[in-house]
This record gives C-alpha cells, sequence and structure tokens, in this order.
C-alpha cells in the first residue's frame, strides 16, 4: 500500500494548571474533553493509544502509563499502545509516532494524550525530578536545571547581540495577552504590561518570574487518521506535511554556541523541506517558550530574522497579530503553563482548532495554510519540528 | 512513496548480568558491540534512533534518555529521535517505532537500543520501582508486584487444568539449557535438572528461584532499514512481516481470568495475519517468559496447543529443538536475565542470528523461515508480538 497523508481532525485539553487532580484523572479529564470535541469518534474504532509522558515514574510512581491511560479512557487498542518520552518534547514525540503508524498502514485511527501531573506535594522532589531531563551526573552537580541553564542563554544572548530584558518581556507580555484568550490556560493575569513584568522577582538573572515558564499539571488529546477516514471528522484538517528532529549533544560540556540553536535549525529546515514551503509561507508558529529567551532565540534559528535579530523582532511585534506571523497564538508554554507531555499535544490542538476558525477572535489567525510546531528539550539539545497545512490530501 | 517493507539487518547485545557498568556505560558498550557485529554501519547514515527504556527515571536518576545514548553512541539523529516506554515490553516497542517510522518514509536507517540498568545499591528501591508497572496505587497496596502476581496465575492454571511444578521445571530447564549457549546469558548453570530446580527455594508458591527471571543489567541494539538498503548489511534480513499488540485493562479488578490471557490471542491473530501464515508455519518463538508458567500460559493462548494443554507441551518438549517449534533458543528471560528494556531487542537479535546461521550449533534451528516474538508487559495486561520472516522483500 502507499504510505497516507495523515491528518489531526479533532483535539481538546484540560485545564491547565496547579490540579487537585491526579495524574489517571487528568487522563480520565481530556478524555471527556475528547468525546465532546469530536463527537464522531466511537472508541472501538481507535486501533491505537500513544502516551506522551515526561516523568510519571518520578512525578506520580507510576510506570506502564499506556495501559493505564487506555483503561481510563475506555479505549481497548488493538494495534499499538505506547508511550514515549523525550522530556519536554514527548507530547510530539507521541504525534510523531501515531503519524508514523498512520502513515505506513499500521493504524487507522489513533488517539494521542499527552499528559504531566507535577504538583505533587513534595515540590522539592518534584524539582530534582526536572533536573534529572538534563544529564544529571555530569551537569546537574553544576547546578544545571532548567532556569539557570536558560538564563546563561539569556546572559549569553544580551552580551553577544545586546538583547535586553524590555525584548524578553515583549514575548512573556504577548504569550500572556494571548493566553487570556485561552480558557484553558493557566494564567490569566489581565495586567501583564511589559512594565509590570520587569518588576517581577527574579528567578536567575536575568530571568523573572513571568519569563519563566511553570510546574503545571494538565493534559491534552488529538485525534489522528488518514486521507481516508479524515473529511468524517472535519472539513478542515490539520495535515501534518513534514517532521523534523535533531540532536547532537547531550552533556552541556559538548554544546558549543549556547545562542546558537542548529538543531533547531537543522530540524526546521528538515520539516519545512518535507512540506516543500519556506519558513516565510507559515500563517502561524507555536514555539517552544519555555522561557522568554527561547522564543527570541528560536525566531532566529528558525530563519524568521538574522542572528542576533531576535529581540528585536519580538518588540517590533513581528511574532505578533499584525506581524510575520503569529507565534504561540495560544498563549505558549509562558501563559498556559508546561505539563510536559501535554504541551506538544496541546499545540497540535491549537493548529487543528486556528485551521478550523473554532478560537476566539482576539487570537484568531486570518485564514491560515500552514503552521509549524516546535518543541526543544532537556538543555536545547534536542529540537523536534512539526509543519502542518490545512486543505485538501496531495 | 509506498509503504516499504522493513528488516532487522543486524544486532548486538552486551553481557547480561549484575553488572557494574551505570545506564550510560552499558549504551556504550552496546554500541562498541554493534559496530563490530555490522561492520557496514556508519554513524553519519544513521537517520534516527529509538531508545527502549522502561525505568531509568527511577533505577537511574535519569530521563530524556534518547539524548544520552545517542552522545553515548556517537550518533547525531537527524530525523527522528525517541525513546519508548512500556515496561517489560520497551524494547519492542521501539522496534515497532523504527519500523513504523521507516515504512512511512520518515527515516531510511534507524538504530534501536534497548537498555535496562536495574542492579543499583539499594535493591529495595528498585523491587519497589518494579512494583510501580502495575497499578501502584490500587493493586499495590494488595502486594500485586510481579512475583505473586504470576505465582496466581500459576496457582489457578494448576488448580484449573492440573498444570504441574515438573511442567514448569521443563520450562526452566530448557530455557537455562539454552542459555548455555549464550555467552550473553546471565546465568551459566550447567546442572540445572528439573529435579534440581524442583529443590530450590520458594519465591511466591508455586514459583521457585528457578521460575523467576532476574533483576538484570544489559542493553541490545538492532539496525533497522528498508528493502532499498537492506541488502548492503545481510543476504538474510530479518523482515518485519507483522505486529500486533493488545491491551484491554490494567487495573486487575478488570482482568477476568487470569489463565486467559486474550490479549496475547488477539495481537498475535493480527501479526500473524498480516504476515499471512498460520502459527503452525512458526520455526521458532521468542516468548516473554518472565516466569515458567507465563511460557506455558503462552503456548496456550498462541494457539500452540489447546487451552490446559500448555503444561504437557511443554514437558513433551514441543517447544523444543526436535518439536514443534523451539521456543527461546536464546536462553529466554529464566535464562538470560530480564534487563526490561533490552529484552525485547535482545530477541530480535537472536531472530536476526538464527535466520543467518550465526548462533551456535546448539540453538541453531534449521534453516528457519519464520520466527515470532512475543512481549507482555505488567501484569500480562498488554502483549505485543512481532512476526518475522526470512527471505525476499514482497
Amino acid at each position: 500500500m502507499n504510505a497516507r497523508d495523515v491528518a489531526v481532525v479533532g483535539g481538546a485539553t484540560t485545564k491547565f494548571g496547579v490540579r487537585s487532580a491526579t495524574w489517571a484523572e487528568l487522563v480520565q479529564e481530556v478524555g471527556v474533553a475528547l468525546a465532546r470535541a469530536v463527537p464522531e469518534l466511537r472508541a472501538e474504532e481507535v486501533d491505537s493509544l500513544f502516551v506522551g509522558a515526561a516523568e510519571p515514574e518520578r512525578f506520580a510512581f507510576q510506570s506502564h502509563v499506556a495501559p493505564l491511560a487506555a483503561e481510563q479512557l475506555g479505549l481497548k487498542p488493538y494495534r499499538i499502545l505506547q508511550r514515549t518520552e523525550l522530556a519536554c518534547a514527548s507530547g510530539q514525540s507521541a504525534i510523531r509516532s501515531a503519524y508514523a503508524a498512520i502513515s505506513s498502514g499500521l493504524s487507522d485511527l489513533a488517539v494521542v494524550v499527552g499528559v504531566e501531573k507535577m504538583n505533587i506535594p513534595s515540590m522539592a522532589e518534584a524539582n530534582s525530578s526536572m533536573g534529572c531531563v538534563m544529564d544529571r551526573p555530569w551537569d546537574g552537580p553544576a547546578g544545571a536545571t532548567a532556569p539557570p541553564f536558560f538564563a546563561m542563554v539569556a546572559q549569553r544572548h544580551m552580551l553577544e547581540f545586546g538583547t535586553t530584558e524590555e525584548q524578553m518581556a515583549a514575548i512573556s507580555e504577548k504569550n500572556h495577552r494571548f493566553a487570556n484568550t485561552n480558557p484553558t490556560a493557566q494564567f490569566h493575569e489581565k495586567t501583564f504590561s511589559r512594565e509590570k513584568l520587569l518588576r517581577l522577582p527574579l528567578v536567575a538573572p536575568p530571568l523573572r518570574l513571568g519569563d519563566c515558564s511553570s510546574m503545571t499539571d494538565g493534559a491534552a488529546a488529538v485525534v489522528l487518521t488518514s486521507d481516508e477516514q479524515a473529511r468524517r471528522f472535519s472539513d478542515t484538517p490539520a495535515w501534518i506535511r513534514g517532521s523534523g528532529q535533531y540532536s547532537d549533544f547531550h552533556n552541556l560540556a559538548h554544546a558549543g554556541s549556547l545562542t546558537d540553536w542548529r538543531g533547531l535549525t537543522r530540524a526546521s529546515r528538515e520539516a519545512l523541506g518535507r512540506a516543500g514551503i519556506g519558513v516565510e509561507d507559515l500563517d502561524l508558529a507555536e514555539v517552544h517558550d519555555c522561557f522568554s529567551i527561547s522564543e527570541i532565540v528560536e525566531y532566529e534559528a528558525l530563519g524568521l530574522c538574522a542572528k542576533g535579530e531576535g529581540g528585536k523582532f519580538a518588540a517590533d511585534g513581528r511574532g505578533d497579530r499584525g506581524g510575520d506571523l503569529v507565534v504561540n497564538p495560544r498563549g505558549g508554554l509562558l501563559g498556559c503553563g508546561h505539563p510536559l507531555g501535554a504541551t506538544g499535544v496541546a499545540q497540535a490542538v491549537e493548529v487543528f482548532q486556528q485551521f478550523s476558525a473554532q478560537v476566539p477572535a482576539a487570537r484568531q489567525v486570518p485564514d491560515p495554510e500552514w503552521a509549524l510546531v516546535h518543541n526543544l528539550s532537556g538543555s536545547a539539545n534536542v529540537h523536534s519540528v512539526m509543519v502542518y497545512g490545512r486543505g485538501r490530501a496531495a
């Protein structure tokens, strides 16, 4: 048989935030939301389930989470059942697995669930667990958890290119503003002006509270199927047109430049190349703003602007409504929170909803045709990119 | 493009056992072994890496292990990088992901590494971590870790069908005998007679020490590619002809019968059906003998014999050399040990080496054409099956 076109044909997310729900209850909740969002979906037709989850073994002391999720969702997968882990990119990784499975003919109709429960009674334990997404035995003793690492990136970017705290605040203001349009976002701070952001406490200099995404509980789910069935679910499927990932180091000693995220450049070129488009064709992008500086570096690595110009790109609003493209209309990781396994799936939900004009007017991108989703993981040592196109199957 | 045929074209394993090597060192070691086993492999041509690992977060306090493995192997994956987890079936799950990726055209040349480091300074912590592959909050307090659960299966099978300890010992004797031919196996006990096995200490009645697989450190790796490149690596590729998985419960309250592993029946039918063969066509099978009773139940669920006849099938040597087919010639989990993520990959290595006549005569299956690999995970609630065929691409 031919390798098939594959699309996201529906999706839903839970409320993101500090939740009393357990890991399993978050999965239940997103299952109910998915059933409402995709009423055509019948459990007995779902042949595969892919679960994106970063650290349930540590946050929830539960492994073998794929069958647990299946049971919570009322699914009995009869072709593929699997959990994928790629730290902060675990959700996108699960979507990529579903895409390959359907394209190859191994599966016909798949559900992807991304979930993370990060707020636990001992936040000291949660924080040490977060540290083990980095190179724990070698970089860990040097204190290289996420905020200090991305603070180093910011300091270096400021040194090399003159990037400012105000430019970083522009990212945070934009994404929190978009989050106000998203009822499932963790943060609905109505008055996140750039001025106010610059007065928030420092977490790791120069990163302030508003520059950092949070430890968040949440789940998201999407339905994927092939060109044979997609139109049964949606008139505006989000077709997966390109995929790329790249990794060339783990230990920070091998990172080379802190500010040249060549992995993203390479992964996005692969994904855009497979889609047959250029970065200038994108109408929107969901990128991994785990910290405000991340989105600035990503503008550059994606080729949206020249190296060193990311801060200006942000301050000029070129990633905002009315700019070159709209970046993180969902509210980003900064505004929505960052439940590791759920984030990549929630980004895909946003792409589908943008394509099908289901989001509030305040963040709807006019008639979008092309979208890119990016996740980084660990110390920005792995970059994962998918490109979605609206329209008919090729 | 067409969905492509995919084959395992080479593989290697480390020595399995109680090792001083760390998680990362086991990956290094299997990388060296793989480079020797597949001298045609060039690191820069490997576009994807799939890592099968069950619980590095708990056993090694390290998450985001895919890029760590890539770094240890000297690989820079430029298309897909991912870790899959499905407890005891994590290794096969990684192979399935690589298969789908190559078949769909997302990847051309992939390495799959399965690895687990289970012997750690606190074996109490290791054992509690093993418990979290079951339904920890609900079944855990009832003591449902693996040995008690499979002991219940054995007790029930004895009650329902008159299965005996001697029949279970026949499984253990066979698999330990085969392990003596395998230098990478954990156990090389030359005198494991059925009589001696029946005098070993009880672990969970009726299961004795020889009926139980062990907490083992080890890694295994295979190379997969499409029909376009397979012959460059091997004259006898192990073509993946079928795949099946099934799960219909997680909590033991939903298990139904303890002795009817309907998930395996369904998964193997799917996999054999896709391959276009019947169970009677198999020349060898690598099945998940985490406990001796498991292999007995698997004979039945696979349809190699009638329900209740698995013990007799074992005692009559129908899964041994000279029988209907050879089951677990590698030595099984009982003889090789069971490093969770490595097991499924090591089974694929055995299939490839059997197809290419690379194993010692004492376990070589004569001119094998078809092989089945099975893994269960958790409380036998998920069953994963792949069918391999030797010969030309279809």
